[in-house]
Protein backbone atom coordinates (compact mmCIF):
# COMPACT_ATOMS: atom_id res chain seq x y z
CA UNK A 1 0.00 0.00 0.00
CA UNK A 2 1.26 3.60 -0.95
CA UNK A 3 0.39 6.51 0.84
CA UNK A 4 -1.02 8.66 -1.43
CA UNK A 5 0.66 12.34 -2.13
CA UNK A 6 -1.05 15.32 -0.65
CA UNK A 7 -1.83 17.60 -3.16
CA UNK A 8 0.11 20.56 -3.77
CA UNK A 9 -2.26 23.68 -2.86
CA UNK A 10 -2.82 26.61 -5.23
CA UNK A 11 -4.68 29.98 -4.96
CA UNK A 12 -7.03 30.31 -7.88
CA UNK A 13 -7.66 34.21 -9.17
CA UNK A 14 -11.62 33.86 -9.66
CA UNK A 15 -13.86 36.88 -11.06
CA UNK A 16 -17.24 35.13 -11.69
CA UNK A 17 -16.10 36.12 -16.09
CA UNK A 18 -15.27 32.56 -18.38
CA UNK A 19 -11.49 33.03 -18.32
CA UNK A 20 -10.95 33.01 -14.77
CA UNK A 21 -13.80 29.71 -14.62
CA UNK A 22 -10.91 28.18 -17.39
CA UNK A 23 -8.27 28.74 -15.14
CA UNK A 24 -9.72 27.36 -12.24
CA UNK A 25 -10.81 24.16 -14.17
CA UNK A 26 -6.93 24.09 -15.80
CA UNK A 27 -5.42 24.24 -12.16
CA UNK A 28 -7.95 21.42 -11.15
CA UNK A 29 -7.33 19.25 -14.01
CA UNK A 30 -3.29 20.07 -13.00
CA UNK A 31 -3.80 18.08 -9.48
CA UNK A 32 -3.97 20.95 -7.12
CA UNK A 33 -5.95 21.69 -4.47
CA UNK A 34 -7.29 24.88 -5.08
CA UNK A 35 -7.94 27.80 -2.99
CA UNK A 36 -10.77 30.46 -4.95
CA UNK A 37 -10.04 33.94 -4.27
CA UNK A 38 -12.41 37.12 -5.36
CA UNK A 39 -11.67 40.16 -4.93
CA UNK A 40 -14.15 42.94 -4.45
CA UNK A 41 -13.03 46.30 -5.29
CA UNK A 42 -16.14 47.90 -5.09
CA UNK A 43 -17.21 46.68 -8.53
CA UNK A 44 -20.46 47.92 -9.57
CA UNK A 45 -22.22 44.40 -9.99
CA UNK A 46 -22.29 41.84 -6.77
CA UNK A 47 -23.81 39.23 -9.83
CA UNK A 48 -20.24 38.67 -10.62
CA UNK A 49 -19.18 37.37 -7.10
CA UNK A 50 -22.12 35.29 -7.13
CA UNK A 51 -20.92 33.41 -10.32
CA UNK A 52 -17.73 33.12 -8.41
CA UNK A 53 -19.27 31.59 -5.30
CA UNK A 54 -20.93 28.84 -8.38
CA UNK A 55 -18.29 28.72 -10.22
CA UNK A 56 -15.71 27.91 -7.06
CA UNK A 57 -18.47 25.16 -5.67
CA UNK A 58 -19.15 23.32 -9.60
CA UNK A 59 -15.69 23.13 -10.22
CA UNK A 60 -14.19 21.55 -7.31
CA UNK A 61 -12.56 24.40 -5.10
CA UNK A 62 -11.72 23.21 -1.65
CA UNK A 63 -12.12 27.09 -0.56
CA UNK A 64 -13.56 30.26 -1.47
CA UNK A 65 -12.85 33.59 0.13
CA UNK A 66 -13.83 36.75 -1.03
CA UNK A 67 -11.62 39.90 0.17
CA UNK A 68 -13.03 43.59 0.01
CA UNK A 69 -10.73 45.95 -1.21
CA UNK A 70 -12.42 49.68 -2.04
CA UNK A 71 -11.30 51.09 -4.95
CA UNK A 72 -13.88 53.18 -5.27
CA UNK A 73 -12.00 55.20 -2.41
CA UNK A 74 -9.77 56.10 -5.42
CA UNK A 75 -11.72 56.51 -8.41
CA UNK A 76 -10.50 56.73 -11.76
CA UNK A 77 -12.30 53.75 -13.29
CA UNK A 78 -15.75 53.22 -14.93
CA UNK A 79 -16.05 49.94 -13.17
CA UNK A 80 -15.54 51.87 -10.00
CA UNK A 81 -16.40 55.23 -10.14
CA UNK A 82 -19.08 57.45 -11.71
CA UNK A 83 -18.12 57.29 -15.06
CA UNK A 84 -20.62 55.75 -17.78
CA UNK A 85 -19.15 52.61 -19.04
CA UNK A 86 -18.75 52.72 -22.92
CA UNK A 87 -21.38 50.46 -25.38
CA UNK A 88 -18.26 50.54 -28.02
CA UNK A 89 -14.22 50.35 -27.41
CA UNK A 90 -12.06 53.02 -28.51
CA UNK A 91 -8.17 53.31 -29.14
CA UNK A 92 -5.81 53.46 -25.92
CA UNK A 93 -6.52 52.29 -22.62
CA UNK A 94 -10.17 52.24 -22.19
CA UNK A 95 -12.22 53.92 -18.99
CA UNK A 96 -13.07 50.45 -17.52
CA UNK A 97 -9.66 49.92 -16.96
CA UNK A 98 -9.18 49.84 -13.07
CA UNK A 99 -6.30 51.15 -12.15
CA UNK A 100 -3.13 49.11 -10.37
CA UNK A 101 -6.30 46.16 -10.13
CA UNK A 102 -4.25 42.81 -11.12
CA UNK A 103 -1.20 44.25 -9.09
CA UNK A 104 -3.67 44.77 -6.35
CA UNK A 105 -5.60 41.24 -6.72
CA UNK A 106 -2.05 39.31 -7.39
CA UNK A 107 -0.73 40.95 -4.29
CA UNK A 108 -3.96 40.02 -2.31
CA UNK A 109 -3.38 36.33 -3.63
CA UNK A 110 0.56 36.25 -2.55
CA UNK A 111 -0.96 36.99 0.91
CA UNK A 112 -3.29 34.16 1.18
CA UNK A 113 -0.99 31.81 -0.67
CA UNK A 114 1.75 32.47 2.22
CA UNK A 115 -0.92 32.12 4.95
CA UNK A 116 -1.32 28.46 3.23
CA UNK A 117 2.32 27.69 2.39
CA UNK A 118 0.99 27.97 -1.04
CA UNK A 119 3.71 27.62 -4.04
CA UNK A 120 1.10 28.31 -7.20
CA UNK A 121 -1.03 31.28 -7.84
CA UNK A 122 -2.79 30.67 -10.70
CA UNK A 123 -4.97 34.20 -13.08
CA UNK A 124 -6.72 34.63 -16.22
CA UNK A 125 -4.52 37.72 -17.11
CA UNK A 126 -5.32 37.33 -21.24
CA UNK A 127 -2.63 39.43 -23.54
CA UNK A 128 -4.87 38.88 -26.46
CA UNK A 129 -8.33 40.04 -25.60
CA UNK A 130 -6.80 42.74 -23.37
CA UNK A 131 -8.20 45.51 -24.31
CA UNK A 132 -5.21 47.48 -23.99
CA UNK A 133 -4.93 47.50 -20.47
CA UNK A 134 -0.84 47.45 -19.25
CA UNK A 135 -1.18 44.79 -16.72
CA UNK A 136 -2.29 42.22 -19.09
CA UNK A 137 1.09 41.18 -20.69
CA UNK A 138 3.70 38.70 -19.79
CA UNK A 139 6.62 40.91 -18.59
CA UNK A 140 3.83 42.20 -15.69
CA UNK A 141 3.56 38.29 -14.65
CA UNK A 142 7.14 37.45 -15.13
CA UNK A 143 7.69 41.10 -12.54
CA UNK A 144 5.35 40.17 -10.37
CA UNK A 145 6.45 36.66 -9.82
CA UNK A 146 9.66 38.19 -9.46
CA UNK A 147 8.45 40.73 -7.03
CA UNK A 148 6.74 37.59 -5.17
CA UNK A 149 9.88 35.83 -4.42
CA UNK A 150 11.47 38.89 -2.37
CA UNK A 151 8.48 39.75 -1.04
CA UNK A 152 7.70 37.00 0.75
CA UNK A 153 8.86 33.77 3.14
CA UNK A 154 8.41 31.43 0.17
CA UNK A 155 11.27 33.11 -1.76
CA UNK A 156 13.42 33.61 0.84
CA UNK A 157 13.16 30.47 2.96
CA UNK A 158 11.91 27.85 0.32
CA UNK A 159 11.53 26.68 -2.87
CA UNK A 160 9.55 30.10 -4.36
CA UNK A 161 6.50 30.36 -6.12
CA UNK A 162 5.04 30.93 -9.44
CA UNK A 163 2.46 33.20 -10.77
CA UNK A 164 0.66 31.02 -13.70
CA UNK A 165 -1.03 32.90 -16.43
CA UNK A 166 -2.37 30.34 -18.50
CA UNK A 167 -4.48 31.99 -21.02
CA UNK A 168 -1.90 34.54 -21.80
CA UNK A 169 -1.42 33.44 -25.52
CA UNK A 170 -4.90 31.80 -26.17
CA UNK A 171 -7.90 33.74 -28.17
CA UNK A 172 -11.42 33.92 -26.63
CA UNK A 173 -12.12 30.72 -28.78
CA UNK A 174 -9.57 29.23 -27.81
CA UNK A 175 -10.44 29.81 -23.95
CA UNK A 176 -14.29 28.82 -24.70
CA UNK A 177 -12.77 25.35 -26.58
CA UNK A 178 -10.67 24.36 -23.47
CA UNK A 179 -13.47 25.11 -21.28
CA UNK A 180 -16.09 23.04 -23.11
CA UNK A 181 -13.05 20.18 -23.28
CA UNK A 182 -12.58 20.50 -19.73
CA UNK A 183 -16.37 20.69 -18.46
CA UNK A 184 -16.48 23.93 -17.27
CA UNK A 185 -20.30 24.80 -17.33
CA UNK A 186 -20.32 28.43 -18.76
CA UNK A 187 -23.80 28.93 -17.72
CA UNK A 188 -22.72 29.71 -13.78
CA UNK A 189 -20.30 32.49 -15.45
CA UNK A 190 -20.81 36.74 -15.69
CA UNK A 191 -19.01 38.43 -18.11
CA UNK A 192 -20.59 41.43 -18.44
CA UNK A 193 -19.77 44.92 -17.22
CA UNK A 194 -22.93 46.13 -16.91
CA UNK A 195 -24.77 42.56 -15.94
CA UNK A 196 -28.45 42.94 -13.72
CA UNK A 197 -28.71 41.50 -10.23
CA UNK A 198 -30.07 38.11 -12.17
CA UNK A 199 -26.42 38.09 -13.76
CA UNK A 200 -27.86 38.78 -17.16
CA UNK A 201 -25.90 40.29 -19.89
CA UNK A 202 -26.55 43.30 -21.31
CA UNK A 203 -25.11 42.45 -24.45
CA UNK A 204 -23.21 45.77 -26.14
CA UNK A 205 -20.12 46.26 -23.84
CA UNK A 206 -17.04 45.08 -24.72
CA UNK A 207 -16.93 42.25 -22.33
CA UNK A 208 -20.07 40.95 -24.14
CA UNK A 209 -19.10 41.81 -27.56
CA UNK A 210 -15.49 39.74 -26.74
CA UNK A 211 -17.20 37.21 -25.42
CA UNK A 212 -19.69 36.58 -27.66
CA UNK A 213 -17.23 36.81 -30.64
CA UNK A 214 -15.35 34.18 -28.96
CA UNK A 215 -17.78 31.74 -28.85
CA UNK A 216 -19.24 32.12 -32.26
CA UNK A 217 -15.52 31.52 -33.44
CA UNK A 218 -15.45 28.62 -31.71
CA UNK A 219 -18.55 27.61 -32.77
CA UNK A 220 -20.31 26.28 -29.24
CA UNK A 221 -23.57 27.82 -27.78
CA UNK A 222 -22.56 30.25 -25.50
CA UNK A 223 -25.54 29.83 -22.36
CA UNK A 224 -25.66 33.41 -21.33
CA UNK A 225 -28.53 34.81 -20.48
CA UNK A 226 -29.26 38.54 -21.98
CA UNK A 227 -31.43 41.07 -20.66
CA UNK A 228 -34.51 41.52 -23.00
CA UNK A 229 -34.37 44.32 -25.21
CA UNK A 230 -37.07 46.82 -24.67
CA UNK A 231 -39.24 47.35 -27.94
CA UNK B 1 6.57 87.99 -13.70
CA UNK B 2 7.10 84.22 -13.80
CA UNK B 3 4.75 81.70 -13.67
CA UNK B 4 4.64 79.29 -10.66
CA UNK B 5 6.10 75.88 -11.28
CA UNK B 6 3.17 73.68 -10.66
CA UNK B 7 4.75 71.33 -7.56
CA UNK B 8 4.67 67.33 -8.48
CA UNK B 9 2.51 65.42 -6.51
CA UNK B 10 3.28 62.44 -4.36
CA UNK B 11 1.64 59.71 -3.03
CA UNK B 12 2.72 58.99 0.68
CA UNK B 13 1.93 55.58 2.56
CA UNK B 14 1.22 57.05 5.71
CA UNK B 15 0.30 54.64 8.96
CA UNK B 16 -0.54 56.60 11.56
CA UNK B 17 3.42 55.98 13.25
CA UNK B 18 6.58 57.88 13.36
CA UNK B 19 8.11 56.56 10.44
CA UNK B 20 5.33 57.21 7.59
CA UNK B 21 4.82 60.77 9.54
CA UNK B 22 8.92 61.43 9.14
CA UNK B 23 8.67 60.31 5.57
CA UNK B 24 5.56 62.64 4.73
CA UNK B 25 7.31 65.62 6.37
CA UNK B 26 10.26 64.46 3.90
CA UNK B 27 8.30 64.73 0.61
CA UNK B 28 6.93 67.95 1.77
CA UNK B 29 10.26 69.51 2.69
CA UNK B 30 11.55 68.30 -1.14
CA UNK B 31 8.50 69.92 -2.38
CA UNK B 32 6.14 67.67 -3.25
CA UNK B 33 2.19 68.10 -2.91
CA UNK B 34 1.31 65.23 -0.87
CA UNK B 35 -1.67 62.97 -1.07
CA UNK B 36 -1.35 60.88 2.05
CA UNK B 37 -2.70 57.12 1.78
CA UNK B 38 -3.39 54.45 4.79
CA UNK B 39 -4.47 51.26 4.62
CA UNK B 40 -6.56 49.95 6.75
CA UNK B 41 -6.56 45.97 6.25
CA UNK B 42 -8.36 44.94 9.30
CA UNK B 43 -5.78 45.87 12.23
CA UNK B 44 -6.82 45.91 15.57
CA UNK B 45 -6.13 49.45 16.68
CA UNK B 46 -8.47 52.11 14.45
CA UNK B 47 -6.41 54.64 17.15
CA UNK B 48 -3.65 53.84 14.26
CA UNK B 49 -5.93 55.26 11.31
CA UNK B 50 -6.74 58.48 13.85
CA UNK B 51 -3.08 59.30 14.12
CA UNK B 52 -2.68 59.36 10.62
CA UNK B 53 -5.69 61.35 10.05
CA UNK B 54 -4.29 64.13 12.26
CA UNK B 55 -0.40 63.93 11.00
CA UNK B 56 -1.60 64.19 7.24
CA UNK B 57 -3.40 67.65 8.45
CA UNK B 58 -0.11 68.85 10.96
CA UNK B 59 2.30 68.16 8.09
CA UNK B 60 0.57 69.59 4.85
CA UNK B 61 -0.61 66.57 3.15
CA UNK B 62 -3.52 68.48 0.58
CA UNK B 63 -5.68 65.36 0.77
CA UNK B 64 -5.71 62.14 3.04
CA UNK B 65 -7.43 58.81 2.00
CA UNK B 66 -7.99 55.70 3.80
CA UNK B 67 -8.78 52.76 1.70
CA UNK B 68 -10.06 49.36 3.54
CA UNK B 69 -8.87 46.14 2.14
CA UNK B 70 -10.23 43.11 4.50
CA UNK B 71 -6.92 41.02 5.20
CA UNK B 72 -8.63 39.23 8.19
CA UNK B 73 -10.71 36.98 5.26
CA UNK B 74 -7.21 35.71 4.98
CA UNK B 75 -5.32 35.60 8.99
CA UNK B 76 -1.78 34.83 9.69
CA UNK B 77 -0.83 37.76 11.13
CA UNK B 78 -1.26 38.53 15.14
CA UNK B 79 -2.07 41.66 13.59
CA UNK B 80 -5.17 40.94 11.82
CA UNK B 81 -6.07 37.17 13.59
CA UNK B 82 -6.77 36.00 16.86
CA UNK B 83 -3.02 35.39 17.63
CA UNK B 84 -1.38 37.42 20.47
CA UNK B 85 1.27 40.31 20.31
CA UNK B 86 4.06 38.91 21.79
CA UNK B 87 5.93 41.23 23.97
CA UNK B 88 9.30 39.88 23.00
CA UNK B 89 11.03 39.54 20.21
CA UNK B 90 11.68 36.13 18.99
CA UNK B 91 14.34 34.77 16.04
CA UNK B 92 12.43 34.44 12.06
CA UNK B 93 9.98 36.31 10.87
CA UNK B 94 7.51 37.30 13.96
CA UNK B 95 4.10 36.57 14.53
CA UNK B 96 3.36 40.40 13.95
CA UNK B 97 4.18 40.03 10.15
CA UNK B 98 1.05 40.83 8.26
CA UNK B 99 1.24 38.40 4.93
CA UNK B 100 2.30 40.57 1.65
CA UNK B 101 1.02 43.77 3.79
CA UNK B 102 3.52 45.86 1.55
CA UNK B 103 2.86 44.64 -1.77
CA UNK B 104 -0.86 45.06 -0.99
CA UNK B 105 -0.46 48.59 0.24
CA UNK B 106 2.06 49.77 -2.69
CA UNK B 107 -0.49 48.15 -5.14
CA UNK B 108 -3.16 50.21 -3.79
CA UNK B 109 -0.29 53.46 -3.61
CA UNK B 110 0.39 52.68 -7.17
CA UNK B 111 -3.58 52.39 -8.29
CA UNK B 112 -4.04 56.41 -6.71
CA UNK B 113 -0.92 57.39 -8.11
CA UNK B 114 -1.99 56.42 -11.68
CA UNK B 115 -5.49 58.58 -11.08
CA UNK B 116 -3.72 61.12 -9.78
CA UNK B 117 -0.96 61.16 -12.42
CA UNK B 118 1.89 61.46 -9.42
CA UNK B 119 5.16 59.25 -10.36
CA UNK B 120 6.16 59.33 -6.95
CA UNK B 121 5.44 57.07 -4.00
CA UNK B 122 6.91 57.33 -0.93
CA UNK B 123 7.14 54.71 2.27
CA UNK B 124 8.39 54.16 5.33
CA UNK B 125 10.12 50.67 4.53
CA UNK B 126 13.15 50.28 6.96
CA UNK B 127 15.58 47.34 6.41
CA UNK B 128 17.24 48.38 9.57
CA UNK B 129 14.76 47.87 12.66
CA UNK B 130 12.92 45.53 10.35
CA UNK B 131 12.03 42.70 12.91
CA UNK B 132 12.91 40.17 10.07
CA UNK B 133 9.58 40.80 7.44
CA UNK B 134 11.02 39.77 4.17
CA UNK B 135 8.74 42.95 2.36
CA UNK B 136 11.43 45.55 3.91
CA UNK B 137 14.65 45.16 1.95
CA UNK B 138 15.63 47.18 -0.98
CA UNK B 139 15.85 44.57 -3.37
CA UNK B 140 11.88 44.24 -2.52
CA UNK B 141 11.55 48.01 -3.22
CA UNK B 142 13.35 47.94 -6.40
CA UNK B 143 11.49 45.01 -7.61
CA UNK B 144 8.06 46.76 -6.84
CA UNK B 145 9.29 50.00 -8.79
CA UNK B 146 9.61 47.45 -12.10
CA UNK B 147 6.56 45.94 -11.36
CA UNK B 148 4.79 49.32 -10.80
CA UNK B 149 6.62 50.77 -14.66
CA UNK B 150 4.82 48.02 -16.44
CA UNK B 151 1.83 47.35 -14.63
CA UNK B 152 0.79 51.41 -15.40
CA UNK B 153 0.31 54.27 -17.71
CA UNK B 154 3.24 56.06 -16.22
CA UNK B 155 5.26 53.09 -17.19
CA UNK B 156 3.70 51.97 -20.54
CA UNK B 157 3.41 55.96 -21.70
CA UNK B 158 5.56 58.18 -19.56
CA UNK B 159 8.29 58.83 -17.95
CA UNK B 160 8.24 56.24 -15.49
CA UNK B 161 7.32 56.21 -11.55
CA UNK B 162 9.81 56.42 -8.64
CA UNK B 163 9.24 54.43 -5.56
CA UNK B 164 11.25 56.16 -2.44
CA UNK B 165 12.12 54.72 0.70
CA UNK B 166 13.88 57.06 2.53
CA UNK B 167 14.52 55.51 5.67
CA UNK B 168 15.84 52.44 3.78
CA UNK B 169 19.08 52.96 5.60
CA UNK B 170 18.41 54.78 8.38
CA UNK B 171 18.51 53.36 12.03
CA UNK B 172 15.15 54.18 14.43
CA UNK B 173 17.52 56.96 16.17
CA UNK B 174 18.41 58.78 12.73
CA UNK B 175 14.71 58.87 12.22
CA UNK B 176 14.05 60.65 15.06
CA UNK B 177 16.56 63.01 14.74
CA UNK B 178 15.40 63.82 11.02
CA UNK B 179 12.19 63.72 12.16
CA UNK B 180 12.72 66.61 15.40
CA UNK B 181 14.58 68.82 12.06
CA UNK B 182 11.83 68.60 10.09
CA UNK B 183 9.28 69.62 12.64
CA UNK B 184 7.20 66.37 13.43
CA UNK B 185 5.21 66.58 16.35
CA UNK B 186 6.19 62.94 17.24
CA UNK B 187 2.71 63.64 20.03
CA UNK B 188 0.52 62.97 16.96
CA UNK B 189 1.82 59.98 16.20
CA UNK B 190 1.26 56.29 17.53
CA UNK B 191 3.38 53.07 16.77
CA UNK B 192 2.60 49.99 19.16
CA UNK B 193 0.82 47.20 17.80
CA UNK B 194 -1.49 47.28 20.64
CA UNK B 195 -2.27 50.85 21.68
CA UNK B 196 -5.82 51.45 23.28
CA UNK B 197 -8.37 53.58 21.73
CA UNK B 198 -7.15 56.71 23.22
CA UNK B 199 -3.82 56.04 20.90
CA UNK B 200 -1.77 55.19 24.22
CA UNK B 201 1.09 52.75 24.15
CA UNK B 202 1.49 49.37 25.56
CA UNK B 203 5.07 50.08 26.65
CA UNK B 204 6.23 46.04 25.75
CA UNK B 205 5.74 45.40 22.49
CA UNK B 206 8.41 45.14 19.67
CA UNK B 207 7.37 48.52 18.31
CA UNK B 208 6.82 49.92 21.89
CA UNK B 209 10.14 48.81 22.73
CA UNK B 210 12.09 50.04 18.92
CA UNK B 211 10.66 53.10 19.32
CA UNK B 212 11.87 53.91 22.85
CA UNK B 213 14.95 52.84 22.36
CA UNK B 214 15.58 54.85 19.50
CA UNK B 215 14.15 58.01 20.63
CA UNK B 216 16.65 57.22 23.77
CA UNK B 217 19.54 56.78 21.54
CA UNK B 218 18.84 60.09 19.79
CA UNK B 219 18.65 61.89 22.76
CA UNK B 220 15.12 63.01 22.15
CA UNK B 221 12.20 63.04 24.31
CA UNK B 222 9.70 60.72 23.24
CA UNK B 223 5.92 62.42 23.71
CA UNK B 224 4.28 58.74 23.63
CA UNK B 225 1.51 58.49 26.18
CA UNK B 226 1.51 54.86 27.59
CA UNK B 227 -1.20 52.58 29.59
CA UNK B 228 -1.04 53.25 33.15
CA UNK B 229 0.76 50.25 34.95
CA UNK B 230 -1.52 48.65 37.46
CA UNK B 231 -0.14 47.95 40.50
Amino acid sequence: MTTPKTPARAVVLLSGGMDSAVVLAMARAQGFDCHALSVSYGQRHGSELDAAARVASALGAIAHKVVAVDLRAIGGSALTADIAVPEYGGDGIPVTYVPARNTIMLSIALGWAEVLAAREIFCGVNAVDYSGYPDCRPDFIAAFERLGNLATKAGIEGEGLRIHAPLMAMSKADIAREGARLGVDFSLTVSCYKADAEGRACGHCDACRLRAQGFAAANITDPTRYVPKLL
